[in-house]
């Protein structure tokens, strides 16, 4: 069994799973929700070297650029800290500092989280936002013709990623798919097919981030830019660029090829690969 | 510093924070929103030999106690998961079976979530539910005068704990103050007094369950168990008993006494049990 087909299990468990954020209702509202969740561990997605606040800033990017991927305004967040006899009181404030800087600046108000201990880091981010009834933008809305684009470089691993959440809220009623890229082009970019039932070709220039190669550009995760796709769009957003990259074609749901070649995956899978 | 200290320069930054859930209002919504999350660690929370199944009603019985203490309704749930080598696709079934089966008899709904990987299994559990605008039952009404009450049976640290859903909801409008006991009575009532602003003793027999020890009755966690204070209560409700064990008194804000005797928590504090 393939990490894809347990997801899959899953899914067929639940109600509405496959993006990147969770959409419910309440009765009355004029708004719905979009919600997310994103663990954080110690030695996977970060080193107990790097500076505690820029692993802050990146916990709560993570959530926020969830919430941009649907288009969402975001509005509260919550925290779970699992903490390892390493991590004293200091080291928990400058990692809140570095959060709470970036909260600020996105106007989502911590509303509440969790304390307790590991030996390993571990955070859990849930991060929450909304938008008018019908308009966030899926996985699933791609169709054979529409150009695909990326927003700003690729490859760059920033330290600490801006979330998109300006560019995500300008394409609600205009892309007709949008995720981000956490994984890395070359996974994402497939996802966002197969959900749509789609194919597509890159066959422009990709936009890289200085000193980035050809595979970190196809490859890199935690850029945190925004893969959509769209009749047309302009080439840039409030100082972002938005780079046309390919087209979005019929076929095999999920089938990407690269200037003419076939787009695989670097990333791993759990359930793949072992014995 | 220690840890209570920290917690309160978290809540200080933050808004609203101190309950067992997180409350959050949509405009237009009849309802409000009751937000909680927790995380599930191998070799902190549980061991890779306990039953997947009982793993899996564990996690999302945290999350349906801390919904059941604020008197909310259960809606839906996200769920994260960080696999370890061991864990493969049959124990994430089993794992995802025994959830899913509390999941239904409490008419809660999974609608996300997100696979990753780790040296230790982690799960978090984002459990939202609703209740009508100003309903929720928080930890700061006790009142001098206000019986303490506690669900159930103490000390028994059940395989398979039963959140009390239907108890919370019945509490509503009736209690002045609720919570669920996850860390133990001797922890849990001094924040709630803390809360109120109130002191408290317990001054009546305490319900054990069978075989339990008078230090499991004050100290074991994941009872899950509802706390709570009111002028009075039946002596059961939908068969689970409700037993008086004190009374809320004036006096120093946290101060607990049991039988006359001051009342601390065996807890461990990250920040003070360390050089």
């Amino acid at each position: 069994m393939t990490e894809r087909q347990l997801v899959d299990w899953i899914r067929r468990r639940g109600k509405g799973i496959g993006d990147d954020c969770a959409v419910a209702s309440l009765a009355g509202a004029r708004d719905e929700l979009l919600i997310t969740t994103d663990m954080f561990i110690e030695g996977v997605h970060f080193l107990r070297e790097h500076p505690a606040a820029q692993c802050g800033h990146r916990v709560l990017a993570r959530g926020l650029s969830d919430l941009a991927a649907m288009g969402a305004t975001p509005k509260w967040f919550l925290l779970s800290l699992a903490l390892p006899p390493w991590a004293g009181a200091g080291w928990v404030k400058r990692f809140c500092g570095g959060m709470l800087k970036l909260a600020s600046r996105h106007r989502i108000t911590l509303i509440g989280g969790d304390l307790s201990h590991s030996d390993r880091l571990t955070a859990d981010i849930v991060a929450i936002g909304s938008c008018p009834h019908g308009t966030a933008i899926r996985r699933d809305g791609a169709r054979p013709g529409d150009g695909i684009y990326v927003s700003g470089a690729l490859g760059g691993r920033p330290a600490l990623p801006e979330p998109r959440i300006a560019l995500g809220r300008h394409l609600r009623g205009r892309a007709t798919a949008c995720m981000d890229l956490s994984d890395g082009l070359s996974a994402d970019l497939p996802r966002l097919c197969r959900e749509s039932g789609v194919a597509a070709a890159i066959d422009r220039p990709l936009p890289a981030a200085p000193g980035a190669t050809l595979d970190d550009v196809l490859h890199a995760g935690e850029d945190y830019e925004l893969l959509f796709t769209a009749r047309n769009a302009p080439r840039c957003h409030r100082g972002v660029p938005l780079t046309r990259i390919g087209t979005i074609l019929r076929g095999r749901p999920g089938k990407v090829t690269c200037f003419g070649r076939p787009l695989a995956p670097l990333g791993y899978d759990h359930f793949r690969n072992r014995s």
